[in-house]
């Protein structure tokens, strides 16, 4: 932590009066649109005397915060005009939009991006219906809204978001207006802490606003409750130097907000000009502003004898029950006659030109920014050849290797490649991931205090690119402010612990579903690439508590346009998979892969097949003529994951020394949606794809990295369903060597074999045999790991043997 | 927040040389067996020269945080001793157990619980041998760990688990020792807000330990790279009063922690005794206390030229490559003699008695302590009998009600005779959920500022037993450590958000399953009860955001024995599944009920004899026999979930009107888990009677409320399966009306009539005609929704006219 540079002299009463005149009409205009959202589907200039018929019949939306986040929105106006600033604008609080949307219509973007919202009458009134309103738009900054890359919905991520998006950005304020609701969140707690990640020099600046609006849906606030004195201490200790701006006189409080946020964006400049004309990166106190303002602020002060402006009951529809209810009909048009819109908007229902100046123009409007529609600023990754990385494979299932270090070169290279424009993402195990080539090229960025010791092997710098903090929230909400700006960027984490943050997931998977089918005008962005690690089959001393393989169960529940899944089973294909997965767009793409040493089985011109096909027979470990003649295998042995592979192989090794006459179909499957119907997901094979791979009468056995009757939910609608066997997690684990644990989950080689002939009925006299082998086999294991700790060295050293 | 009451004198140095001594011995003790856990499997007191035959094959386990969670353990226990106190020790940062282990097996706790384990020598090799090793325990408090009840193994949780706990104890004091890693999660960085909810009077208190050992696997921690201000500053501002024990040298840390530890506690007392005194329960600023220690503390210095102790070097396995190492050998050994074991073992192995004395005894041991086996303490609820909480149905799906609202009654008077057992958790929707009769006994509790306007209102008072905070995550830790303590709750939350806790739902739910069935002196412990309100058929403005009903999916894949999930369909079925759920033990019981008004079903008498059943087939509803004779029906219209159930109704009405020949049976779904299979669930139906109910080959239509598959991968083993045609949530949302959205998902009316129609061949020239019908009456609902904003009256309406 670093002093803040001198503070440039700011007057206290920044606005003239006729400034203030012009900004508080502005925001009268905002308000009045804000409520009209709200309440009305006709008459909106008032030119009748206002009736129920104007009246929505439905009252959707919150009042609440709208005034204070149009307050905030103007405020920025004049600022970005007076110095020519790159802003954008993420709104917190819940259900916010229509504080947002006021003025992103009233500068005229709306207008250009919906043209039957035009300017006037007509426009005002088809802007006023579709608010909350089947067929419209919904009460949050949802995709449609211009400018916003931050839908509020499910609260929590506005500020990891706001600092995702100006990281590489050196000239983009990002100002995220925090509600008090969202602040008692745990996500958003833990990212003011943001601020230890970002280098002023390379990276733009985030201006938070949280605003103290006092009220939940029913609650007060916990932050609008406590003394100022632990408010501000809060702040000092997360880092930042909070300024105040509190109060509900207007007058006064434009005043204020404008000395504040001039202050605040001067400091801002100031820190970043020091730091980048010296060259040295430090962490300064980077300002903040407390904007403490009324609920529902501007709104009916009482209804019905309640009361309602400052309070709970502001939250959404102050004033509901509008029907049979000529009192709350004339509260109504007084509340929206109280902002004049005569004043405001010409007889044709157009902002009128003073006011209109007040907005910046173009790209400098927030609702226009360019870096608020990353997918126009994106450009392609320098992709190195990723063929490069691979190992060599002359023989399968010959030579072990640790199938996510040789990813770590080729990202090391990607990042070399695209040093503004592209970051890796990992919550504290970069190099416990085998990812630590990345260091070669750059550390992981860190701006709290350095100390000499961090020299030797800590691979932490002020400018590295490298993002880990003990945080998934945090974390993915950087990569996804980061992805929302045009950029791209890589995120690896425990498979077990992507729970966490399995709601940003859906939340992030339906604002790109959103954008793809119902928003043109957004350009597609880079995909969110999640590399799952640590999986659930090696946990020797984590136990039962890491083992969770349900993070893609979830990813399947949604839109198939914007989800994929892969499980490559070595190095090649992983490699294959990851470049593919970094040049897509559009998607979360989720690889799982292991970083511990495994078998390797195809060559990079192999991978590259088997990856493109997705699914595919591998016929060195075949034995029965692969599809290639009518003939049949007597059973299907098919994989997916790893592990799972690995051990599908080892089961098929033994059936073909054990039942030479037994004809094994092997099938890997690296695209889980192959298994899919075309129909269901554009990956999906066709049915009759399907059959030829899986027969339509011939048992299968299925090893899969996850759980089971996930595989049964893709496939339910199959020829060959009835026949399917699946073995995968089951919640049988605790302290287990790996292959334990696979034994005590039946995913293991025996009892892959146990499977089969209890599938296969020709098997004839020597099946019993076997039969009791494996099951001596798996005692014999279970008591050598028991004795030494360790899995048996023949058979974690096992190859295959053809 | 009021000052805190005068703080009593503590001496700075309170320990005398003789204490000193001893407990620095004890101390010693501690690291000795953390040492031996990690590293070995014989010679367990160093009476051989250590070889590497004596050291385990893999080593796994993490020493960083190992000696200062001991080194707060055994100052705790001094003041036990002193002061004669029930504490409870929560060990936060991950990986800890070895820190903890030790000084339970040192006080005989662990002796008495795991005989084998034995004060001796021999129990020794056993203690060491089992740790981190195959069929042993793992490297977290697990809940074979006696006095833990938090895993830790996910980070975030300690301190809301610590508040839980001591919710309803006055005379409780829970030290969580939280780890600077953990502190960045969010979870953890809100959780410290807790203190704004605990009253003084009735509730016990936390103390907060932040752990400030530096380094995480690989990073460094923020708060350890922050200045002391800040840090500082940010336990102020979180409502703190902290007090920092900093240094290395065990001497004088030994002398700070007693002096500090004493002051805190004695803090704790003076503030409960002000508060209990006068009966004003005021926010006190809470002690707290920043240890920081070095990481690897009293560990090797360097290893092989590299820093080692407090650096994160230390985190894991801070001297590994012992084989074919004798360099390694011997460090290991003089790292192991300089705990001097000689001097604190006898030579049987046992502590020596004058260190033994420094531990409390029986249940004052943390160890042993009841509250950390909370299904001991626990009592049964006094419960008063739901079937009076009931709506009278004379006649089946003629009039309506709001599903939650006689649940909240219902709670009301659970709450009012279990006033010190029973609380209710939920974000910020009590009363948007229909259950605000619950205030009428207690509010919310609320201990940060209130001001006059709350009284009218907002429901907060400082004894309240609701609990409300905008953190999903601190409630349902609050909840677990309240239930974990041998109390009984209830929570609600909105349904797509209870994602953003599935990560604990796993944890506890994996919890459970050990406590079931791998620690059988752990009592069994009340239900995590779950009540989904707000579901994804209710977003009217909300939109796509706030649907998903995906949380179900992921509780299908733990473990059978410890999930249950209902869909009652109204208000009497609620009743029943509510009264079930509050009186079961170590179960996860998911209930998903919409807050809206539906159509009521059953009386109350049906209701118990449907829930009970968990499945049926609706007799009224239906007009084929109900399997009474061998005649089958034409069709099964088969539903779960209030919203899925009143269309499937609707579409059985159309049908009957229709096709007044076709015989339609009518099933309802309860207890989702009737449809798997009997050895997949507890719960399962045979396939006998699922063939009874589905028939082998007659077509099914099941309307389901939450993504279709999920029915899917219940029910592909029965025999029916092929037949069966699953609707339900596909992702098809927006800003629609309740119906609209039905439509665009087909789980509407229309749709299922048309799938009827689709699926039965015999339905005659008739089905066309009504195949138009049903289309035309879907776009005409459409038109309607979307001129209006609303649903068609006559549809939302409806009755069941028979």
């Amino acid at each position: 932590m670093v002093a803040t540079p001198n503070k440039p002299q700011i007057q206290e009463t920044p606005l003239s009066p006729e400034e203030l005149r012009k900004i508080h009409a502005y925001w009268r205009a905002c308000n009045y649109l804000a409520v009209g959202m709200i309440y009305l589907k006709d008459n909106p200039l008032l030119k009748e005397t206002l009736t129920e018929d104007h009246v929505k019949n439905r009252l959707l939306g919150h009042w609440g915060s709208s005034p204070g986040l149009s307050f905030v929105y103007i405020h920025l106006n004049r600022l970005i005009k007076k110095h020519d600033l790159d802003i954008v604008y993420m709104a917190g609080p819940g259900h916010g939009a229509p504080g947002i949307l006021g003025p992103v219509y009233l500068e005229g973007t709306y207008s250009e991006v919906y043209p039957d919202k035009s300017e006037d009458e007509e426009g005002m009134k088809a802007f006023f219906k579709q608010f909350s309103f089947p067929g419209g738009i919904g009460s949050h900054c949802t995709p449609e809204t211009p400018g916003s890359i931050h839908e509020g919905g499910e609260l929590g991520y506005s500020l990891s978001h706001a600092y995702g998006s100006i990281l590489d950005n050196p000239d983009l304020i990002t100002v995220a207006v925090v509600g008090d609701g969202e602040a008692e969140t745990g996500p958003l707690a833990t990212a003011w802490h943001s601020n230890k990640f970002i280098n002023p020099i390379r990276d733009g600046a985030v201006l938070p606003v949280l605003h103290l609006n006092g009220y939940k849906i029913a609650n007060p606030t916990i932050l609008a409750r406590i003394s100022h004195e632990e408010l501000e201490c809060l702040f000092k200790g997360y880092g930042y130097k909070p300024y105040f701006v509190e109060g509900s006189e207007p007058e006064i409080m434009h005043q204020k907000m404008a000395a504040t946020l001039e202050t605040a964006i001067s400091e801002i400049k100031a820190i970043q000009k020091e730091a980048r004309d010296t060259g040295v990166a430090k962490r300064p106190m980077w300002p903040m502003i407390v904007l403490r303002s009324p609920k529902g602020w501007t709104g009916p002060k009482e209804v019905d004898g309640k009361k309602t402006e400052d309070f709970w009951r502001s939250h959404q529809v102050p004033l509901s029950g509008m029907h049979n209810n000529p009192e709350h009909i004339k509260i109504l048009e007084d509340w929206l006659k109280s902002y004049k819109p005569e004043e405001l908007f010409d007889e044709n229902g157009t902002l009128i030109p003073e006011l209109k100046d007040l907005a910046p123009t173009g790209h400098r409007r927030m609702s226009a920014t360019l870096y608020a529609n990353g997918g126009l600023l994106r450009k392609d990754l320098k992709m190195p050849d990723f063929r490069e990385y691979g190992v060599e494979v002359d023989q399968p299932g010959a030579v072990e290797a640790e199938n996510t270090r040789p990813l770590g070169v080729f990202l090391r290279d990607v990042m070399r490649n695209n040093m503004t424009t592209f970051r890796v993402f990992g919550p504290d195990e970069t190099a416990s991931n085998r990812l630590n080539a990345i260091y070669e090229v750059s550390k992981k960025v860190w701006m709290a205090d350095i100390i000499d010791a961090d020299a030797d092997g800590t691979e932490i710098t002020t400018d590295g690119r490298v993002m880990e903090m003990l945080s998934e929230h945090t974390l993915q909400g950087w990569l996804e402010g980061y992805l929302l700006t045009g950029r791209h960027g890589f995120f690896h984490t425990y498979e077990a612990f992507a729970h966490v943050v399995d709601s940003m997931f859906n939340q992030h998977a339906k604002w790109l579903d959103i954008c793809k089918n119902e928003v043109p005008w957004r350009a597609p962005i880079s995909s969110l690439n999640i590399l799952l690690s640590s999986t659930v089959w090696r946990q020797d001393h984590n136990g039962f508590s890491h083992q969770d393989p349900g993070y893609v169960d979830l990813v399947t529940n949604k839109s198939a346009e914007v989800v994929r899944v892969y499980f490559p089973p070595d190095v090649n294909c992983l490699l294959s998979v990851a470049n593919h997965c970094l040049k897509s767009k559009d998607y979360v793409n989720v690889i799982v892969a292991d970083k511990q040493k495994h078998l390797q089985y195809l060559s990079m011109d192999e991978a590259i097949k088997h990856c493109t096909k997705g699914i595919g027979i591998w016929e060195w470990a075949s034995n029965d003529d692969c599809g290639k003649e009518p003939d049949e295998p007597d059973v299907i042995m098919a994989c997916c994951g790893d592990v799972a592979t690995r051990e599908a192989l080892a089961a098929t090794a033994i059936l073909r020394e054990e039942f030479p006459q037994l004809k094994v179909r092997f099938v890997n499957v690296v695209d889980l949606f192959k298994l899919q119907s075309e129909s269901e997901h554009p990956h999906g094979l066709s049915d009759r794809s399907f059959d030829t791979l899986f027969t339509v009468d011939k048992p299968i056995i299925f090893n899969f990295h996850g759980y089971p009757w996930l595989i049964h939910k893709l496939t339910y609608h199959r020829t060959n369903h009835d026949n399917l066997h699946v073995r995968g997690y089951k919640e049988k684990g605790n302290i287990n060597t790996p292959l334990e644990l696979a034994m005590n989950n039946q995913i293991d080689r025996f009892n892959l074999v146990l499977d089969v002939i209890d599938r296969v009925p020709k098997l004839g006299s020597a099946a019993a045999y076997v039969q009791q082998r494996m099951k001596n086999a798996i005692i014999e294991h279970r008591a050598y790991a028991y004795e030494n700790g360790i899995d048996k060295p023949e058979m974690t050293n096992w190859k295959w043997p053809f």
